[in-house]
């Protein structure tokens, strides 16, 4: 790892972290997204070295191929040129803001080997809000384009209430849903945050450029694709995983058959967070993806606010661990649910979630929530059976009963 | 056990068996439903014993205390009399169209301490279809009474595809969703039974009085109250264990909050039938109850008549066998998928129904269905931490991979 962002302040320190930028913004041209071989390069080496290297070639054969079609083509300049003219900022690990905990779920998956969900070398930010503060317990609220008055109004209203319950919502900007919670979302008073599939300066969808630049007014659009980057299909798929990653879960209000449904909710999933799906009308086509998701049991249904603040785990339940130093316990974090979910755990022997259910006296659809979130903590580990604790993990690390140590009422760092 | 209905054909087994039938109408009469002591006295003494010794009060306790206030009224001349006149039968246990085998639910749930789970001590029967046939894969469709004109056509949608696929509808004759059900099943051509929470001839609901003719012209109306029982409220939740025990497993419609809709699921899964719920449009107070089934995963979500079919097993994987003989072999009488699901569980671990799903191959969906089945013909059982082979049942009977001796093949007997 390197400590190239760590140079504290002044103007021996803005230059180095200039500098440091500059080799981000080459790194982010220099490969299509989702680039494994170049993000672990870049990790182990530091974006200077790893950057200086992969200019000249001099690196190993995976990320030679990610990178060799743009290694030569350097737009660094231009780029962060463009985006100080139109007020846009690079973000980047080496940055207080960045939001290095969520994200850590992209490079988790990708060292157990899950395909398509490498990390972000950096993202472009435009707008007002912090992104480390906004992801905290953030929901995503998308769906699909061809969406119906139902879908949108329905998107709209569950975005309008999480933001007035202090829930930023991120959505994709597409037409349809998507488009719907950001108004619902602004209509409260934000935050809300648009994660794009393309340069942040492609004005697309073009009916949506004033819905852009209220989003930025009052959130952020964000994108790891450099300015001037043309939207495609499959950039909106490698969207997807940071709209996953960003957030504590996804709720997919409207989609047809052969959606996007089930790429969202199977890379939420492998990122061990929730799906969650509204339904609607059976005769409906734009809810026969929502009901397949619940139905096959791949997404929780929610109905309300309530309901996918509670699947969440946002009604008196979570800390704001995003911008906190990591617990020295490993269950030091843990609300009192997720701790008697916890200890409901064996070591040896998988559970059901129904029986982690009961033994814990957890409501189930939160106990589903909550296994995959201790799994990404490192905490608890599936098994053919279910779940169990994971090894190496101390059990009933705080005695049963005590309402001591949890996240919730300790004090926000930054 | 008895052999009174056994007597052979003949003027003497007509009087015999007609005894037997004025046995039953005064037991019928002499206790209100669910009647657990009462049915476990008649089972073990035969109805003629039990029916004297209910006369004289030799009886123990509790079924004293289940026939005392009505033990000295004998309307059994009268019920009898008033069914002939009307076209009603009495059916009983003793009758070769008694539904035996669906009703055996509620002996085994009764027997493991469940409540309010009794067995009927005989039914009365209005209509031209047999009733051992009707209950032949049998699907209940009901909801609530203030239903939507989109819970009123789902449901007749629904009646309407499934009796078109074969399967009869069962649902209570009420005002809204159960009204809909059986127009829907009778707009197909039938057959659709209505089980009612009084006397056949009680005109209740008045509204469906017409309905109800035309029910009995297609399928059937029964009842275990006797005729001129008036209508109660507990009687419609008492009727409802009939409804989940009659059929495979029961579509919740339309319910509000704080609907019959628990009772009706919480009953099905005592009895070890399926649940199922038909999502609407997440504003409406009548899809309320829906969705918390679905939610908190007391339903699985339907939204089409193969969902149905196919979360109950009628698409290819369910025998007849409610009228045959029980098998020699305890698998012998499993479809293909029960068969993987069977031999997919351990002798003493616990399976989540997703590990079984897993390791099956069978939909998680059909899994949740089919381990309830095992478990009521004696093959699955519960534990901590999910299902396992029941004890003392021989494990991988057939061998993987074979197709044979699966029941769906074999001829039907009755």
């Amino acid at each position: 790892m390197n400590a190239e962002g760590d140079a504290g302040t002044g103007p021996r320190a803005e230059a180095a972290a200039d500098a440091v930028h500059r080799a981000r913004a080459y790194l982010l041209g220099a490969a299509e997204p989702p680039a494994p071989a170049l993000a672990a390069f870049v990790a182990g080496h530091g974006p200077m070295e790893a950057a200086e290297r992969v200019r000249r070639g001099d690196v190993p054969e995976r990320v030679a191929q990610e990178t060799e079609a743009r290694r030569d083509t350097d737009r660094s300049e231009r780029d962060l040129a463009r985006a100080a003219e139109a007020g846009y900022r690079l973000l980047t690990p080496e940055d207080d803001e960045w939001p290095a905990w969520p994200l850590l779920s992209l490079e988790v998956a990708t060292g157990r080997g899950a395909d398509g969900v490498a990390p972000p070398l950096g993202l472009w930010v435009r707008g007002t809000a912090r992104l480390d503060e906004s992801v905290d317990g953030a929901v995503a609220v998308v769906g699909a384009r061809a969406a119906t008055e139902y879908g949108e109004y329905t998107a709209a209203e569950l975005a309008h209430g999480l933001v007035a319950e202090g829930v930023a919502v991120f959505s994709g900007a597409a037409y349809g849903i998507d488009g719907a919670a950001h108004r619902g979302a602004l209509a409260a008073g934000g935050p809300t945050v648009a994660v794009l599939g393309c340069g942040l300066d492609a004005g697309y969808p073009a009916g949506h450029v004033g819905l852009l630049n209220r989003i930025a007014d009052r959130g952020a659009v964000i994108s790891e694709y450099p300015p001037g980057a043309p939207p495609a299909r499959h950039r909106f798929l490698v969207r997807n995983r940071l709209l996953a990653a960003l957030t504590a879960g996804t709720v997919v209000v409207e989609a047809g058959r052969r959606s996007g449904a089930r790429n969202t909710s199977s890379t939420a999933g492998v990122l061990g967070k929730v799906v969650m799906a509204v339904p609607g009308p059976v005769g409906s086509a734009t809810s026969v993806g929502c009901h397949e998701l619940i139905r096959e049991a791949y997404a929780t249904l929610v109905g309300s606010v309530s309901d996918v603040l509670s699947t969440v785990g946002r009604l008196g339940d979570h800390g704001g661990e995003v911008t906190a130093p990591r617990p020295r316990r490993p269950t030091d974090e843990l609300g009192p649910q997720a701790l008697r979910v916890h200890e409901a755990l064996g070591r040896r022997r998988g559970l059901s979630p129904e029986a982690v259910a009961e033994e814990s006296g957890v409501p189930l659809a939160r106990v589903r929530a909550l296994l995959p979130e201790l799994e990404l903590s490192g905490l608890a580990e599936r098994c053919e059976t279910g779940w169990r604790l994971a090894a190496g993990v101390p059990d009933r690390v705080i005695s049963p009963g005590s309402g001591t140590g949890t996240g919730e009422n300790r004090p926000r760092t930054g």
